[in-house]
C-alpha cells in the first residue's frame, strides 16, 4: 500500500495503524494530530512510524490517506486534504454516518474523484489511542460507500485497503448504510442512554447485568454521539418510530394483561436477536464486479 | 444452616446448591424438580447432594427452602411447601418480583410466618443447571423483602442465608423493591427486546457491538419475562414513562438540530450510567436493627 497517513490517531485510526504494521501492509505510516503528546505515544504504542501536526506534508506523500476525525470534521478534512495530495492517492474515512459526508465531499470534484467513503464497524465505548487494538477489525463488516462519481480503482482499492486490515467488506450506497445504521448502531445508543437517564445515578447497587449491558455504550462519548444524531437525523428518527412502535405493542399487550401475546412479542425479539448475534453464520461478500452505484 | 431443600434447579437454584456445597453451609443439600434427567445432572455437576420428585417430603426435613420457580408459580408453592414444612423451617424465594408474590403467601398465616421474600439480584440470559455458578452471588446485592407479618427471626435467618452465599444483603419492603427493579431490571429488558424487534432478523450483518450488548438480554425466556412484566405490571409500565419521557426529550433536541443539548442530554445519562457501574462504591447495608416493616 506504500506510505499510509491516518489523520486522527485515536481508538481507531490507531487500530489501524496498529493493524498495518503488525501485518506489514504499508511501507511507511505517518500519524496527523494536533496534539505532540498523543502522537508520541501512538509511536511509542507501534501505531504510527511518525507523527506530524500538518496534515497537508502527509497528505503529500502518502498512497493512501485515512480519515478518522470526528463525523463533523471528515468532509472538510478530505477536501483539505485533497489539496495537497498526489493523483494517484486514495482518501477513506471511517466515519459512522455516511451520505452527509459523501455529499458533502461531493461538493469538490477533486475530492470526489479521490474518495471512497467506509465505515468500519468496529470500536468499543473507550476512547483514545491508548485502547487501540490490531485485532479491532478482524472479523468485523466494513460498509464501501461508493457515490456516483467514485472512480472504479479507487472503489477496488478502499475494498483491498479494508479488506487488508481484516474487514469483511460490503459495498452499498451511503443512503442505505444511514438507515441501516441508524438501527443497528444509532437506535442502539440512543435507548442505552434514555435507559440510563431514566433509572439516574441512585439506584446503582440494585442494577442488575442486563442495566449494565443495555447501558454501557452510554459511556460513550457525548460530543462525539451528538455528532452522529445529527449527521444522520432522517434515518435515526425513522428508527425511533420503528422503536416506539414495537414498545407501543408491548405497552399496549402489558396493559391487556395478555401473557401470550407478551412472549411472542418477546420472542420475535428473540428471533431477530440470534439472526444478528456474532454467532449467526456470515453473508457472503457482494461480487466485487458489483461496483460504484 | 441443617437441610436445605431447593426447590427449582436451573440457574438460579443450581447455583445456590453449588455455593452452598463448596462453602460447607448446609449439612445436606437436596434438589426438588420434576424432571428426573435435570435433577440427575444437577448431582452431577454437584449442586445438590439428591433429587426427589416429591416437594412435600423435602420440605419435610429441611430447615430452609429456597424456592427457585417461575415468578408466577412461587406464591402456590410457597404455600404449599408450608403445609409439610416443620414449624422451624425458612421459607426463602428468589422471584425477580415481590409484592404480589408477598401479598400471595400473606394470604395464608401458616405460610406467612415461616416466610421471608428475597430477590438475589445475579442472574444471566442462560437457562438451567448447565450455566450453574458457585460465585454466582459473590458480592452481587440481595434485596430481602419482609411483610408486616414476618417474624423478626426469619427475617434474620433470610439475611444470614443470603449473606451466606456471598449478597450484599438489602431490607426493602417489597412496594420499594418493585419499583426500583422496573427501572434497572424490567425495563432495560423491555428496551433490548424492542430494539431487537425493531431491528429484526435481516441486518445481523451490520450489526454493531452497541446492537448486541443492548440487546443481550432479549435472550432471555420468554414465558419467564413475560410473568414478570405481569406480575410487576404498575412498576412497569410507570418506568416506561420515564422512559418516553427521556426518550421524547432526545427527539425534540435532534429534530430542533441542537447539539449542545443533545451533548447534554446524553452526559447526563452518561452520569447516571458511571454511578450505577459495578465500579461505583458500594453503597452500605442497611443496619440489621431496621426490621420488617
Amino acid at each position: 500500500m506504500g506510505t499510509v497517513a491516518i489523520v486522527g490517531v485515536g481508538l481507531i485510526g490507531g487500530s489501524v495503524g496498529l493493524c498495518l504494521r503488525a501485518r506489514g501492509l504499508a511501507s511507511r505510516v505517518i500519524g496527523v494530530g494536533r496534539d505532540r503528546a498523543k502522537l508520541d505515544l501512538a509511536v511509542h504504542l507501534g501505531a504510527i512510524d511518525e507523527g506530524r501536526s500538518h496534515a497537508g506534508s502527509a497528505a503529500a506523500e502518502a498512497d493512501v490517506v485515512v480519515v478518522c476525525t470526528p463525523v463533523s470534521r471528515i468532509a472538510s478534512d478530505c477536501r483539505e486534504l485533497a489539496l495537497s495530495a498526489g493523483d494517484r492517492v486514495l482518501i477513506t474515512d471511517v466515519g459512522s454516518t455516511k451520505a452527509a459526508i459523501v455529499e458533502d465531499v461531493g461538493r469538490d470534484p477533486r475530492a470526489a474523484r479521490v474518495f471512497c467513503g467506509a465505515h468500519p464497524i468496529a470500536g468499543s465505548e473507550k476512547q483514545g489511542v491508548g485502547a487501540a487494538r490490531a485485532d479491532l477489525f478482524e472479523g468485523r463488516t466494513c460498509v464501501v460507500t461508493p457515490s456516483d462519481v467514485t472512480p472504479a480503482d479507487r472503489l477496488d482499492r478502499a475494498r483491498g485497503f479494508w479488506s487488508g486490515v481484516g474487514c469483511r467488506v460490503e459495498v452499498m450506497s451511503p443512503e442505505e448504510h444511514d438507515r441501516a445504521l441508524a438501527l443497528t448502531s444509532h437506535l442502539p445508543h440512543v435507548v442505552a442512554s434514555a435507559v440510563a437517564g431514566a433509572v439516574g445515578p441512585d439506584l446503582g447497587h440494585l442494577a442488575a447485568g442486563s442495566f449494565r449491558d443495555v447501558t454501557r455504550v452510554a459511556s460513550a462519548d457525548a460530543d462525539l454521539w451528538a455528532a452522529i444524531f445529527l449527521a444522520n437525523r432522517g434515518p435515526v428518527l425513522d428508527a425511533l418510530c420503528l422503536f416506539r412502535d414495537r414498545l407501543d405493542t408491548f405497552q399496549g399487550l402489558l396493559q391487556a394483561g395478555n401473557a401470550p401475546g407478551l412472549a411472542q412479542w418477546w420472542n420475535e425479539a428473540k428471533a431477530s436477536r440470534e439472526a444478528s448475534s456474532p454467532e449467526a453464520p456470515a453473508i457472503a461478500e457482494p461480487p466485487a464486479s458489483r461496483g460504484p452505484r
